[in-house]
């Protein structure tokens, strides 16, 4: 007797990768060590006896860097993180032992997607613009879907779609478009396991000031054990129309790190 | 109406996370960058006006460090990857734009366990062992499974269980267990989609002569097309006894890269 | 009896450096992998029995950040690179073995400062200016010195006091002051040993155009065996009025690598 | 008139490389991260419009790789690093900023070589020997030479001829041979600017015993502010039976950092 899960997979799957290519040069926050990749040993650098030959790679990269998720120790607030826990203390060994992002379990849970831009009918929200709790629930209705706890909700502003164009979409001068505190509480009311969006910094970034003031990634991270996944690619869902979906992701298990690289997944049975 | 495999979904998952955490000082091959991880900044070192501060990241490694799998890229054999793509011309550039790992596509299928050592009732079979043809039979028989077109095939030696001691899991001196070339041609006319191992080299290894010879990456990447993933951790799906199940394994998509560290899944219907 | 250049080095030394200080976030070409620093280690981490602890660093970088040399390696034109050596040969095995920062023997031997910026009267050439061989002859005149073969000839322009501002240092659309192909055939026609400048690129680029075209490099490197040293620190020793003195670089000797951070120093009995 | 310095120099100088190539897989402490280099860009990879191109590099690395120098901020004891100064307090902001590298002025004074193995008359002492006072002082007086204030002291040991193999220059079973707590006493007696030695550790190591116990390292850099300069190739040197030189030592000015990998020169007049 096939397990049910197995039997749903062998079905047939349409997945969606939501994941950005790691690509030297991409934009990123100029906060982290750049993603860099190269080739130590290519093949026709030395060949085995038997002829064969194996070629490697060499990476040097920040955590924060291409689609990401952010462990509970990334951020702390006035000395705390999470559970009250010390920050500086918790640092001290040069690991996050108890918050680190080893800590955060594989992701295969339901996922939702509230397309702001596909609400407003533009391709990409003006960057500063602020995600309101008005829009959270107007993307809700429109979709006919419902926030529940223990999902993973992901939030388009279309402003992946400058992902290719490098530094505008980082942002800058022209700030960058994503919830405020009031649209983190909203989720957290709903006690999402995670939540995500198609910008790297998930929430709302004044023009031209940058990560001065960074209420969101407090209110879930800090306050709440909500991870934030960031610089999704939300493109594709949004154009199938997906809504609900099989959210898949898996961090890499990186001991006592504060953030990891990730290739989340939206599946639906074919 | 949910989707079925959304709805299998929320049955309840068991989920048995396959993959080492990646630490400084795990054993890897010495022909690989190192992995090495370090915070550059800790919170504690600069508080924002707001209270808030962030901590981060700083890695460095090679790709076929912890759990990975080995992209098509990774080998040639007289010159030829997959396909009969020039190898040499193929790595000008410096990426490795048609066979690298960044073609993997996202894994989410039919898994199979081939427990040898849970077979011959050793805790772990020993260096430079020859799993066998007739080996891999009994496995199935024994699990009452059989291997299909399309599965991931993990092959269980026990030596995972040598992980935790540095050194000796590496090999050298001792060798390391693993299936031959015949191995590799029994798996490869099944036509798998990729196959694994809970050691660094999956296949067999002589004692004392470490990777000299590697007809098991010959016949499955070079002529087979088929994935290969290294040093999975296979204890815990043994003692479950789980002998099928769905597989998920998700590889960073770093353009043109040989291979990637990975954090392969096992999963059932709880 | 005293050896006769220990005898001058205890008369006393003035030593003026040079070397611009490695710190993240420094001006440097994006063509090269960003220079990181962090402490994996800190005091305070983990303490020995005796009382004892240490810290320690990790360091990511290109070889082409700060003030740096070029090997002859760094640059081939039509294939070749100096000595008629192939160029893409040189490359296989992933180390220029030939040509490397390894084969430069450390310096010490006479400086000389050609001062541009000085003999116009400005703080900084203007960006886009091209060094003539008439401004190198009215410099030496100007401070009576006479380039010979064998010498270290730096050439400031005043760029160099825009190194703390960060990316108007690198040049884009400003284009940066240096020589051309004229200068570098001057310099290669004394026989020079090596030519540095207080710019990242040597030589002039024009506005908005970046490293399209690099004359100077094919001139001294390629063709002349002439090594180029570049974001020299000039400011002090331009300042002193230094036009001759002791020069001394010691390249990092890193085998088959293109270049090296260097720390050159002007030296003269106090 | 030209400069006492350079003319010493325009004489014609012999000068000694005393640094190790710095080699992907040369032997280092397993404390500190591996170093690395590899070539992102080779000739052949992409070629500018007018036949240019340009090769570069990555490295990774600790800074206690190949012969280097520890700063003062490199150790503490009981807490305090040099001049009382509060050690987990320093390194708060991830970087030693009062006594990192980056304040080590480069060196351009008297060396020192007290040849402990010549003066025994043996290739190299054993493994865990420790060098005493009545050693450096037979070696003084062999060498017809005192050791004197503001000098460089290099005492070699002659386990400098096992880095070429490896593993057992590192150590580990067999010791290291260096001076013990009572030779750093001697040292600081004679108010010496910088010592360094043959060996990775620099002191005495007692055979299967590792860093337990570094009792030179807080007798000199803790106690008495003098720096260390480790695994220096004092082979030439010795074979020249030079006794008194010219050291020139310039580190890399990495700010904040612990050490650097360095290039050390003994040089005399022709």
């Amino acid at each position: 007797m096939t397990d049910a899960l197995l039997g749903a997979v062998q079905q047939g799957l349409e997945i969606v990768d939501m994941g950005r290519e790691l690509r030297v040069g991409m934009p990123q926050s100029p906060n982290h060590p750049q993603f860099w990749h190269t080739l130590p040993r290519r093949h026709g650098d030395m060949t085995r006896a038997d002829g064969g030959s194996a070629a490697n790679d060499m990476i040097t990269m920040g955590t924060h860097v291409g689609t990401h998720i952010d462990a509970l120790a990334h951020v702390s607030h006035d000395g705390k993180m999470y559970g009250d826990v010390d920050a500086a203390q918790a640092g001290v060994g040069g690991k996050y032992v108890e918050l680190g992002v080893h800590t955060i379990e594989p992701m295969v849970r339901r996922g939702v997607l509230l397309d702001i831009a596909g609400l407003k009918g533009v391709e990409c929200l003006d960057g500063g613009t602020e995600i309101t709790v008005d829009d959270l629930e107007a993307a809700q209705s429109a979709a006919s879907v419902t926030v529940d706890e223990g999902d993973v909700v992901l939030i388009r502003s279309g402003w992946g779609s400058k992902f290719p164009d490098g530094a505008p979409y980082v942002g800058g001068p022209t700030g960058v478009p994503g919830v405020g505190e009031a649209g983190a509480r909203w989720l957290a009311e709903r006690r999402v396991h995670a939540a995500g969006a198609d910008t790297i910094a998930f929430e709302r970034l004044a023009p031209g000031e940058g990560h001065a003031l960074l209420p969101a990634h407090r209110v879930l991270l800090v306050e709440s054990g909500i991870y934030i996944i960031e610089a999704i690619d939300l493109e594709e869902i949004a154009a199938k129309g997906w809504a609900e979906f099989t959210f898949v992701l898996v961090p890499m298990p990186i001991f006592g790190a504060t953030g990891s690289p990730v290739r989340p997944l939206a599946v639906r049975t074919r």
